[in-house]
């Protein structure tokens, strides 16, 4: 297992997938997964997808600055990503940190156990 | 365990420990910590607490903005902490989001798994 390599990949099927189809992010998330977004706590698939489909806004393209990875343990891989959220209709990018915690599946796949999200105000 | 609770202890100690001592942090590593700093992967705690000791800065105060944690699995806590840092003779802080994969050990306390940090540019 090659953590750079499961980092890169997942980190460009997230965000674009968040960019074109909020709702089909759902799959990468597990009943017993937790997102913090902005300091909320949100557990599971179900609610985790919701609470991104509720976000004000339609329309956005994530940029990318820098993306870290560690192994995590029993096969895991910890993704620490910074960049730039662009809103449709807005000036001005907004600065973001969001850090995922990836397990493996049975399938030999991963899954999103741990997801933080935080704007980065100027 | 309650994680908010392990996450307040553990951040109040490691910036003020950070700030005062850096050379003090040893003990918070272990020969698997591995830290990713501005992109710069280093492993054990010995290489960890020398890369901190040679930051090219003496003085330093971590302000802390908000803390994030939430269980990872086996007993372990992630902390996600944004923040500024201000450097003696420097006339800005410098924004910072880093983040932490806290382990339990057999002595009932925790050691520092991965360590991630980034400077948040303007």
């Amino acid at each position: 297992m090659d953590p750079d390599a499961v980092a890169k990949a997942f980190v460009d099927h997230y965000y674009s997938t968040f960019d074109a189809n909020r709702a089909g992010l759902g799959n990468l998330y597990q009943e017993g997964s937790m997102l913090t977004f902005e300091g909320q706590k949100i557990q599971g698939s179900q609610s985790i997808v919701a609470k991104l489909a509720s976000l004000p806004f339609q329309q956005c393209k994530h940029n990318i600055t820098t993306v870290d990875c560690q192994p995590s343990g029993a096969g895991g891989v910890l993704v620490f990503v910074s960049g730039t959220l662009q809103l449709a209709g807005e000036q001005h990018a907004l600065k973001f940190s969001q850090m995922f915690h990836l397990m493996p599946t049975p399938q030999g796949s991963f899954y999103v156990l741990n997801d933080i999200f935080r704007l980065n105000y100027a």
